[in-house]
């Protein structure tokens, strides 16, 4: 086999199906009984039969994260993780996965080998069944090494919206925001020196799936529980202005103090130029609950692996609808808009 | 609103934000009641309550074919066609699609609007939901205009595969081949200036959804139709070797004579070196039907729009298993084994 990735390899002849053999198709989950062929056009899959109210939830995204390569993942867990999020977020139990990659000539075989072995490891710790792929390749100059889409189906019984927030409700994260954001783009400075000597040196993403913590909230907290999201581009303060944009009658106002930010994160942030609320999570979940039941969510996420720094942040607000206020240590309050520009490119 | 897409387009910020609700957002269909938020990091939607053996057929494609616009369609008509037809040629009913564009910065704004039109109009005539969709942009150089990947969602109470087809079926295809993989190598090539004033200006991609045959096909045969399939990359060459590939009982014979290809397709083949049996459909499909059900698809197919250049090709046969052969005018018998090189990159 070659050493590096040709246009042969995409041209769907001998080549290609050498390619899909040995690194695609041992990751494709075939069922317990082997009936299902993951070389047809498709994947033929049990219709997921819940109770009555159940629902199914269809997400898709697509992958460009610059460096493929980065502290604490690569884009191939990050595909994983960006899809089986966004499932569990709905409050949806994720179940079939789908993987796309889009590769650029001349990837070194040995990149997309460990690329390919990061999704079948994270799809393996999501609990999610890889069942359908598809690979192209593109001339040297027209990609960027490799790009991945994945989709994905999870059953949920619950309607999470940003609809169902009203004032007086609490909002949680469940950890320390930023550190996919100022990872990725530490990694693409790395004339900075800080990567390997510096505080660099214990900056990882946060990128992992949170299918359980979303769950365990699901289930624990019920109607309570108003909305989830995972903090992704345009990081916390660009979600929280989506869940109470348009609205009449409810803003949402955060503590900055309150915000669980590494003292990593913050000096990176600072170095970088960057604002650690407008950083991407790849692995985090910011929740709206109602007042009462804020104490048990954060019990229960603080109960999970990694959820030591889940955090109640602030609250839903009638004072300035529409709007995110961030309420500062001397006590005045700045209007954190969406972010607009492009702060961090190619950062998922 | 600028002229070409930029990295900001991409930020997941406010100017994401505009360009996904002037262009995108207008594709989703948000359900009835509009009660499905396609802001949402997924779609919720019903679960398809067939009969007991319904099954989910879940399938995805990234398309990346070269130039985004080719004489009888576009990336965008041809990324709603590539998945609705590997769900129909699974038997499936098509009811979601996903749709995700990797954009390069510098793409003329007018570009990205013809194409999401043509996504819109190619869905709508499918019958198929474009239910949720994502939007990155890369920088100049980093792609090739716009990528595109559709994962798609159907329902089929089937099982079409290969390992249903037995010696003595018959191997049908539902038009002229070749059309689609000619048309775009003659577009990548108009230096030839056979485009527009010679026999190139009768050529057309077959590019279109085969739903409705499928569907068709699938009700008026029941168990006598072993397996469809849309012959994509490496053609029909390609896609009759992987019937029956691996297998000790049958192969497949094909008559030259009878393999429907137009005298246009036959002339632009001759010119760029190519051969039609390993160049792309895009809106085809070749069966295998057992032999007294021949008739009977064929009629099926010759109602349908565009069906009149159906035919029966040839058989399953013991006599090369795993091979596919075919029967030249002159009586001989040429091995044609799948294709191993790039005869055709991009071409979807």
């Amino acid at each position: 086999m070659d050493d590096h990735v040709t246009l042969d390899h995409g041209s769907g002849g001998g080549k290609t199906a050498r390619l899909i053999n040995e690194l695609i198709l041992p990751l494709i989950d075939q069922g317990k009984d082997g009936s299902e062929n993951a070389l047809c056009d498709g994947a033929v899959l049990d219709i997921p039969r819940g109770d009555e109210e159940g629902k199914l939830v269809f997400t898709t995204d697509s992958f460009v994260v610059d460096p493929l390569f980065f502290p604490g993942g690569d884009i191939g867990k990050l595909s994983v993780c960006g899809t089986v999020n966004d499932l569990a977020v709905m409050g949806a139990r994720p179940l079939y996965l789908s993987l796309s990659f889009i590769i650029e000539e001349g990837l070194p075989l040995e990149d997309l080998r460990r690329i390919a072995g990061s999704v079948g490891e994270t799809a393996s710790r999501a609990g999610i069944r890889i069942v359908t792929g598809d690979t192209k390749v593109v001339e040297r100059g027209r990609g960027d090494g490799i790009y991945i889409n994945t989709s994905g189906i999870g059953v949920t019984a619950l309607d999470l919206k940003p609809e169902n927030i009203v004032p007086g409700d609490c909002v949680i994260v469940s950890g320390t925001v930023g550190d996919h954001g100022s990872a990725v783009m530490l990694s693409r400075n790395p004339e900075l020196g800080i990567m390997s000597d510096g505080i660099g040196a214990q900056l990882l993403s946060d990128c992992a799936p949170v299918h359980r913590e979303a769950l365990s909230l699901a289930e624990g907290l019920g109607k309570d529980l108003r909305v989830m999201r995972d903090p992704t581009r345009g990081g916390l303060a660009t979600t929280l202005n989506e869940f109470v944009e348009g609205r009449k009658d409810a803003g949402i106002e955060i503590i900055e103090k309150d915000i669980p930010i590494s003292e990593t994160v913050n000096g990176i942030c600072d170095i970088l130029g960057l604002d650690p609320l407008y950083c991407a999570c790849e692995g985090r979940i910011v929740l709206v609950t109602a007042k009462e039941a804020a104490g048990k969510a954060l019990e229960i996420l603080k109960k999970c692996p990694g959820g030591q720094n889940a955090a109640i942040i602030g609250h839903v607000t009638e004072d300035l609808p529409g709007a995110l206020i961030v309420r500062t240590p001397l006590g005045t309050g700045r209007i954190a808009a969406k972010l607009s520009g492009s702060q961090l490119p190619r950062i998922c």
